[in-house]
């Protein structure tokens, strides 16, 4: 009788994602009918998950890797009770429907993370996993495990080929990370055709290599293999799980199973009527789901809420015996931060000397990591560069589950994926850094971030040609410009090591991602007794150094050309010219202002504005009006000491004064 | 004496490297130190190579995948006699000087590729690896191994690390490139410590899962087993190479050995004196190169000469008897194309119906394809969405390596390397095709194009959120406007089938890399009888469609959205509005016109302009002046059809006549 409801069950499964995507006439059919039977072992038995409550904490994770096979995943979340109709499902890719061609998170509850771009959820997972651990290090007691749960994901052929997934899996092999239960689906083909066109690698052996368990399935179909698959990856603590699944790709198709026309298009009618007559259902009926079946899988939802009524038990008695712990828990949990955080904040003086944004950053980490215990990051093999190391604690490492620091080695898109995998877990205050530059490795999961408006903090230095001699392949020309394009990002670029304060306030104030950038060289602390106060910050531009009279120019940098814009309005003023400055570390920030502050810093008459930044001027028009300019750079750097290379890309005193005077008309 | 001279060559080398990097305090000295005994086996004995001619067709290339050690490559290249001098290696990472922080192709001759960015050159191997394949498949003839040369590359933990190179790596096992032979410096340290702090894998296992060759070197110093490892290499002709490198970083520093203090900073004047000391150098002399040394190494450099001589006479031999082949080589080498390549190219009329400019690509490369011959490239695993096989020809496949269609596999970053790796070989004119919105996962390879101004071609199609269903994490948002902001790069979108045909002779005529963008949706052709000529695409920007009068208002757009200003032409005009439209498929091809064209494009005193495209607005206030606007998206997209999802985003008709309407103040 099991075996039977199971065959129906997932054969109604099947048939859905059949019916939806030909009624979209657009999607991923062939991995869906694929899995139906490891979506019907997870869903049923694997997992504990509670569709009345997708937020409960202690929740196994669902990673859906290959995002495309979203149907598999909408199928199982309506069936099994979440907030999903069968009229949801119909809707499937659909203007303003929660069943999006690919997985959205915070659309549809239940999904745990917006995938589509390969590879990404394979790092996700990692990071999920590592929050996991790092909850169960921090919190678990015994008798009181409250953080156990596993991490499950599903990953296609491209998702294993990605460079993500190997950094992502080298790291997880030696993390140890013991909670990860991945699938690879081995199905053969990809949308070019066979996968051994340009994939015959031994993907076992690979994944042993990077120490993980590995285990194979000669059939999906076959259920007790994979359950007891399954229970060998839970048995296994420390090393990571890969099982890899051998499938047909839109199987129960008669003349689709095992062709590359399965994976992204709709079958066609008459296919689906032949699908359904395959696998016993009625051809001329649509979106049918018998009663047993819904019943089944309803059953097997509520056994959710059991587990976590069990769950709520002993986190109440935890409550009691560990106040303290329980309440910073919740605390964070609500994404909220201990109260007094920021007190004695350091407050960096002139007198100090120079300080690279870079350094501030790691005075101002070091400052508030007792204080926020899950905040926790590191860095792409650059810590000593950065300035991220987390002084007094220990690093992550596979012997221990609670260091705060790690080293993420160099892999600067497994980072990314990663610190947004740890973002998603409620709580957990993660950040990950690199070079400015190397923001381009890592680009597709900053942009996940967005989407997903997480709280990842990226932590970017070495932000300009003011690097120096590393030179044109470390120097950013193009990166500001191309972070502030993505929706959603506040990129924020400090003028000294106050601002930089303020800068990590605001990242760790925001509700979705921050990109902080900082500099390698030395910046003089802006003097407190005669410039505002760096708090301007916090409005994205500010007026650091207003004139006497009414401006006739207004001079605007961020980051290390404020400094600039300041020493050339000193020589301005000499010569008894009316200069504002405008700080301007975030574009962001400041258009989230209202328009009479946006009027009093740029008040519209003042149409004579320079912008300084060492970086593209692409964009500064906006703020620069027609009677303005830039001195911006528009082509690669180049190897030398940084100061001599500003200069020769006309980052001095001198070019600012000259060409503010070409603004003002040769005065 | 041989051993002598040996021994006392490699630490002339390791001398000239420490101090360089100390002159400069700035660099990366442990490296070249430690590999010092790899470099003079490599130009001693392995590599062909004439100082005399680098651009020699049938040398050796040598790939320093970890560009950060450059000491080692231009301590060698000064040495055996290339255009460089002492002086030069004094001026290590100075303004102006040729001898970059990381080694830079253009700067310097000898340099075959720029590196730095860890990974990207391990990519550029494999793409030259292939360009000698395909040139050996297509060029040699029995008797006449023109093409026969290798490709060696030396890799840091860095390399082996990031993701880019696991991707090429799978890849190049799969295509039996036996001509790789690339070192892995195994040295245990990293710039946070350790290596083993982020690093545990097997990376042997790991690469003979990806069907590698894999030999292991106990002692970098050991130059029997290492000369013994690359003889085993080359016998290898099928499987790529892997020598794994034990060594000690900045050997011969008593202090700074195997520390990570000796990765990325000048060792320290004491230590160097003391470096020198151990060595058996003067402490107190600075660039000292025995002139035993330099003979020694100039020796070696004089041999390539003599290879050149018997490769040029070979040559000779083979250009009478194949005089087509020649001249067909010759021709493609200087990077023209055959005569008459461009005839027949197809024209698209209205009559066709519409037309995806993917689709207008595929049917542009299959018509020129048998007239360019090295014509050659493919796509991430989207060949059918991509149109970009070249239906006639085979695929590029470990049988065969004269195949032109590549399947790159779900690897956009190695694609990105891999095409910058082909087009690093004169004659190859490669392309490497994706959506647009995984343009992220290659931006490190798009960028090295642009800075070493290769002719990659970037093929981008699904451009906008037109696409529709696969929803917000396939939909492009600040794509175009991120590549822009690449120096070097050109970025064309064209409006329909026949601007596309424009599009590609544009990317095929530069000296640059270009990204070509185009649709996934079909397109109107636009009339040729009533429309101007496409070829004003060749200008960047061109009046399209003109008024009678003096224009009121300019409506400015690129790709998809011209037919949709066109369409608001039509309506403006019945309400008597004169208005002019300017398709404007590149910006970097209008940049580069004269200030007269550009006047005549958008005269000064007409300042009412609406510029139209489906991306971020970012940038196009430069175009449309304070009295004009812009219609772009400035969030992300969503799920649903994509004339439905275009339409709630404001690309409608209706939408461009309302907007331009109150631009003209109400009209």
């Amino acid at each position: 009788m099991k075996e039977d409801i199971a065959e129906l069950s997932i054969n109604t499964v099947r048939v859905l994602a059949a019916d939806a995507v030909q009624k979209a006439n657009s999607g991923h059919p062939g991995t869906p009918m694929a899995l139906a039977p490891l979506g019907h072992l997870l869903w049923t038995e694997s997992m504990n998950y509670n569709p009345d409550n997708p937020d409960w904490p202690a929740r196994d994770r669902f990673v859906l890797s290959c995002g495309h096979a979203c149907m598999l995943q909408y199928s199982f979340l309506y069936l099994t009770g979440y907030a999903l109709t069968l009229e949801d499902i119909k809707n499937f890719r659909q203007l303003h429907s929660k069943t999006a061609g690919h997985p959205e998170r915070g659309l549809l509850e239940g999904i745990e993370v917006t995938t589509g771009p390969l590879g990404q959820g394979f790092a996700n997972g990692v990071g999920m996993c590592i929050s996991q651990q790092y909850l169960a290090s921090r919190y678990n007691k015994p008798d009181y495990d409250l953080f156990d749960y596993y991490i499950y994901a599903i990953c296609s052929d491209g998702d294993i080929m990605e460079g993500i997934s190997s950094e992502s899996a080298s790291l997880a092999g030696h993390l140890g990370l013991g909670h990860l239960i991945y699938f690879y689906d081995n199905n053969h083909i990809t949308i070019e055709g066979e996968t051994d066109l340009a994939f015959n690698e031994d993907v076992g052996k690979r994944f042993e290599a990077y120490d993980w368990h590995v285990q194979t399935i000669a059939d999906v179909k076959d259920l007790e293999a994979l359950s007891k698959a399954v229970e060998n990856a839970k048995k296994e603590n420390v090393k990571p799980s890969l099982i890899i699944v051998r499938s047909h790709i839109a199987y129960g198709s008669p003349n689709k199973i095992d062709t590359k026309e399965a994976h992204g298009s709709a079958l066609g009618e008459d296919e689906v009527k032949l699908v359904k007559q395959e696998l016993g259902f009625d051809p001329d009926k649509y979106f049918e789901v018998p009663e047993a079946v819904l019943d089944y899988y309803q059953k097997a939802g509520k056994k959710g809420q059991q587990a976590e009524d069990e769950w709520n038990k002993l986190y109440n008695s935890y409550k009691k015996k560990y106040p303290d712990l329980a309440e910073e828990y919740e605390l964070l949990r609500k994404g909220e931060l201990p109260e007094g955080w920021d007190e004695g904040l350091p407050n960096f003086k002139p007198d100090d000397g120079g300080m690279a944004t870079r350094k501030a950053s790691g005075t101002f980490l070091n400052k508030v990591a007792e204080k926020i215990p899950t905040l926790i990051g590191g860095a792409a093999d650059l810590a000593p560069s950065t300035g991220t190391l987390l002084k007094e604690y220990s690093s992550f490492s596979k012997k221990d589950h609670g260091g705060r620091n790690f080293h993420f080695g160099i892999r600067e898109h497994a980072m990314g994926g990663i610190v947004n995998g740890m973002a998603l877990t409620k709580g957990i205050r993660p950040f990950g850094a690199t070079f400015l530059i190397f923001s381009d490795y890592m680009r597709p999961a900053v942009r996940l971030a967005a989407i997903m408006e997480i709280p990842s903090i990226f932590v970017y230095t070495h932000d300009s040609i003011g690097l120096g001699e590393d030179g044109t392949t470390h120097q950013p020309i193009e990166h500001l410009i191309s972070l502030r394009a993505i929706p959603n990002l506040t990129v924020i670029r400090p003028a000294d090591a106050n601002e930089t304060v303020e800068a990590w306030k605001a990242a760790l104030a925001a509700k979705g991602p921050s990109a902080l950038i900082f500099t390698r060289q030395k910046l003089p602390i802006i003097d407190a007794s005669i410039y505002s106060s760096t708090e301007g910050l916090q409005k994205g531009a500010y007026i650091i150094s207003d004139c006497e009279e009414k401006p006739e120019i207004i001079l605007i940098a961020s980051g290390s050309e404020v400094q600039l814009v300041l020493e050339a309005q000193k020589v301005l003023k000499k010569k008894k010219i009316q200069v504002r400055v405008v700080s301007m570390p975030s574009w962001e920030l400041f258009e989230a202002q209202d328009d009479s502050y946006k009027q009093d810093i740029f008040p519209t008459q003042i149409r004579k504005r320079l912008a300084v930044e060492a970086g593209s001027p692409i964009g500064w028009q906006k703020y620069v009006t027609e009677d303005g300019g830039v001195i911006g750079i528009n082509q690669f750097g180049a190897s030398g000491p940084g100061k001599e290379v500003l200069a020769e890309y006309g980052f001095s005193i001198d070019n600012v004064v000259e060409k503010a005077k070409e603004i003002l008309g040769g005065k």
